[in-house]
């Protein structure tokens, strides 16, 4: 941490914020530059708000935090990436995972058609919505432990682990009996008391970014998982709010090769929440994989016209295979490459 | 809702289209223009989402929402602007009203020295957080119940209604026991459990506005809570996430006299979050009474740089008081008006 | 600037970055902690772009900067406030200007019956575009020279100082001709070579924060005209680009009191772009002076309904009659307070 | 155009509405609700801004635009996607074309040596900045004719087409003298002086998205180009600005194929502006390769740490080489799919 005096800070107010970072519990460090002082806080055993609350003392210009606050996450901490195991499928290893199904689990037979289907395609697991966060209060709102059970048969049938979301800690134990992996959803990404709760479970996780989260901030929410005693943890970007209004989020592909460098933790991209439309989805999907994530989760429905959520960005099966071929087509050749160049 | 058909469609598509809007429950009307054809789907009993899926049918090109998705929030609905109640303390009357306190209740001494200092400005309520939640783990997580039972004492002693933060349906019953008003943060404002449980309690709420969540949203958020049959509800700009990086968080001031001309809730206005800097929270309060913000939330800590969260956004109890003088200066004069034009 | 090595860092590659920061022409001043080093590079003559590019030497992990790149704009140049003489209009002293006035200039009994009645209203102002800039080259484009005329004849009859956009160095000639004032729109406000003309030119200059700039860039774009020998300059604020679909733009209105902090220019709002809603421009109007905008310029028109641009966010002259009499109106009280206690 | 009226709307303000779309050259067509009515404006030869302002009349709720403002780009006027020919390279063909070189010319030396070291790797187009558009008026801004005379020497002797950046109409005659391509840089993306000057050349035009421009504001002003008489127009996504500080932009490149679905230019991706971090850049060129993307332009320095400008961003000569190796490698495998599957 690096205390900026301003340019007319006095010695008092210089020597005010030396004592107070002894006081924090680390060493002082004075630069004394031409036009200005800086003071860095040295050491690892300090409280560090006390040095951020610096910034309204006299004198004080600004302070800048230089070390990254998470620990467990961090490539620092573990410098080979973690590969996390749901129900035998590995996801963060040599080969990228394809996660499909419908937003909502509407039924026993459109669960069923779909497992089947995603799982011919080629997907090698299941996702499906039991309980779903709706922005409207009149909005489908989930069939609960009904979605559960059908999830549950479907797995049997299949052999497809699955993921569904999770929203609030009452529900945690009755999820943890039926699913693989438990989703923390992008607007819960910061609900810390589920994050608590989770940490004590003994499932992988899949917790996505939240759409105005920065990269730092969605590590920091892993790091709820990890220090509270759950490393099975799997990041995913689903795209951001901006100012763009032609799709529903801004998916950050680069973020994805930013938290892969920052954290060992596997990342995934959710291209149907990304986009939110369904003519993207396979683009964005081969982009993902091309940046580096290490598994995709997409929309899928038997008839996305009749689905009662997200319907504009589910692909139907014969959409869904196609964008699974697309997912393994050869990258477009560079004009200037001879054969010899790129060996 | 209109469903815009492509230039392309057929009219087996345009047919499809319309024999699914009389699915859904509506009646559809055809509009043939030069160049395309576009179908609205007229009724109030219908089922929305079928509607909005049909943005994936076959010759479709958008679907578009014509009616606001918010019903009891609403200004339609109830044309007269509501006021809530708490504790004596009236919230959308012709009065502003100015809730102040520390982020985190610390200790017993910090919170009753900054309540009689906040009353003695001229607070009319107390805030103080007992239940943070925390960008990171490492972070101080708040005194729990303890806060609770200090926030209770210092209501005792100032006679000042307390507001406080719930993080988590498993502490709505004990904070109910406390607090006059509970708190939805900003990170929490689609925590749909929350919200739901909050809907049956009989505590007046305050819910903050999501970092990236519209207008729309917000009030959906407050939807949650009317609908499930509480409709003691005040709502609260607090900022939002833009590329701006000079304040915490971009202050939307318009969207609070947006909120009020869409519905008849009460809006509150927290600079303090709002800026993240101390230097600008009494211009920032000025402008949101004047936007016609019916109160300001405001952190106020009796030593900032010792703060144990928020540190550099809390203002002192001198500062605070000057502050306080700030929102009752009048305005600064027009150069063009005389005397008699603006009466 | 801070030069802040990783954890890895070898003496080789710290050695190195103090080779460079002397090259550079600044004095090393190194911090050994615990885990890291840190080098600042002390001194005002040295060049600062080679201490930024060593973010990429090898074994550093960020340089960060300290002291604001603007200087003449800084208030720490000029503690005192600028005023702006614009034709016998003071901007930046006791009292706020209202400039009023069409988006375009579409006819000359258009704009005298505006300027005539904005005059009547007290507004001290007056503009009207000649060159538009639109973002469909289908859209009305302005009447060029032809409106710089009406302009000139409109100042003749009502003795109210013109500004008007210019967009194009080649244009600036025959607008400094008619004008008082030249505006540099916010699609303009990194338009160097723009600036650079302008800061050449005798006239004093409005420019518009950018839809996506930072205060730092709209500060450092004033910097151009004042390091190129113009200070005649005011800044407006006008509403930045986030995802709020309700609004225009958001209007940033705590800009306006940081610009204020650290620049000595006076700054104004502009509530009809930054809302881009009839409905809302009083009240945002009201906010920007309670929050220390120096002016307020907002577009008016006889019949906005019939505006050849910018209709939805138009003022009629009875709406900008009433909107001028609410900026006179007392703030709403406090709850809490007595008549004593503000005094 | 469709104008959605209020609940409240009275029978004379529909009629004024019906009334007002024949004046603007429309037909209107009625649909009447059961809570609300909407009025269609049907036809094509009609004044849009006319409908468009209706907004503000009486008992109009909204205006919704249906049709895109957007012509002589759109894929509807031109299906088949459009190759753009640069000195020989076809930018838009089955090839990906990649442009390399410094972000400023600082010498001959330092040119050529990158000229012919990106040719070495691959690329096939050569960049570099004549006129620099900088933030502050202190940075380097640029060699000017030198640095067009250096760029036209290194094309002679590689062979490799060059484009670079024109700031101001001025300076659009010498560039064309020079250089192969003219690149208007994202800061000017909607300065239409500009873009109507270079649409009268007869030089390929490379167009940046704006830091805040949606893809349908970046289409217009392609527009403007096309329009203009000049159609070998190439478009560049080079990232947007959000609320993400980990990178310098947001790289959009779900826009890539957004633009690619919506018209028959060409689109390229800039991913040294779009991530600001050399460690990024290999990963996102893929990405952008994998959504569709046209051709790649990548900055590359001798010595990136001691560049004048973008040093932090640019890729030595090696890393390019590594950089070029990565974009031609074989995207990672699915985990479910069987050899036959995919075929």
């Amino acid at each position: 941490m690096i205390v900026n005096m301003s340019d007319s800070a006095t010695p008092e107010q210089i020597e005010h914020v030396i004592h107070r970072i002894r006081e924090a519990g680390f060493q002082p460090h004075i630069t004394r530059g031409t036009e200005r002082t800086i003071v860095a806080a040295v050491g690892s055993g300090g409280r560090r708000h006390e040095i951020e609350a610096l910034s309204v003392a006299p004198g004080v210009d600004t302070v800048v935090a230089i070390a990254q606050p998470f620990k467990l996450v961090s490539r620092q901490t573990r410098p080979e990436p973690s590969i996390v195991n749901v129900g035998g499928v590995k996801i963060g290893g040599e080969e990228v995972v394809v996660i499909a199904g419908p937003c909502s689990v509407e039924s026993r037979e459109q669960l069923l058609e779909t497992a089947h289907g995603v799982k011919r395609a080629g997907a090698t697991m299941l996702r499906g919505g039991a309980y779903k966060p709706r922005t409207s209060p009149y909005e489908f709102q989930g069939l609960g432990i009904e979605a559960l059970k059908i999830l549950g048969e479907a797995r049997e049938q299949t052999g497809l682990p699955v993921v569904t979301e999770v929203m609030s800690t009452e529900d945690v134990d009755v999820i943890c009996e039926y699913a693989d992996m438990l989703q923390v959803g992008a607007r819960n990404m910061q609900n810390f008391a589920l994050l608590r709760r989770l940490a004590t479970t003994n499932k992988p996780i899949l917790i996505k970014r939240g759409p105005s989260a920065i990269v730092k901030e969605w590590l920091l929410a892993a790091e709820y998982l990890l220090s509270g005693g759950n490393n099975q943890v799997v990041l995913c970007e689903r795209g951001i709010k901006t100012f763009e209004t032609a799709t529903r989020n801004t998916i950050d592909l680069a973020s994805i090769a930013l938290a892969k460098e920052l954290s060992h933790l596997p990342v995934m991209a959710d291209p149907s929440h990304g986009t939110g439309k369904q003519s993207l989805i396979g683009a964005v999907a081969r982009a993902a994989i091309a940046v580096g994530a290490d598994g995709i989760i997409i929309e899928v429905h038997p008839c996305p016209e009749r689905a009662l959520s997200d319907g504009p960005q589910s692909l139907d099966l014969t959409q869904f295979e196609k964008v699974m071929r697309g997912l393994c087509a050869p990258l477009r050749p560079l004009a200037g490459m001879k054969a010899g160049q790129a060996a």
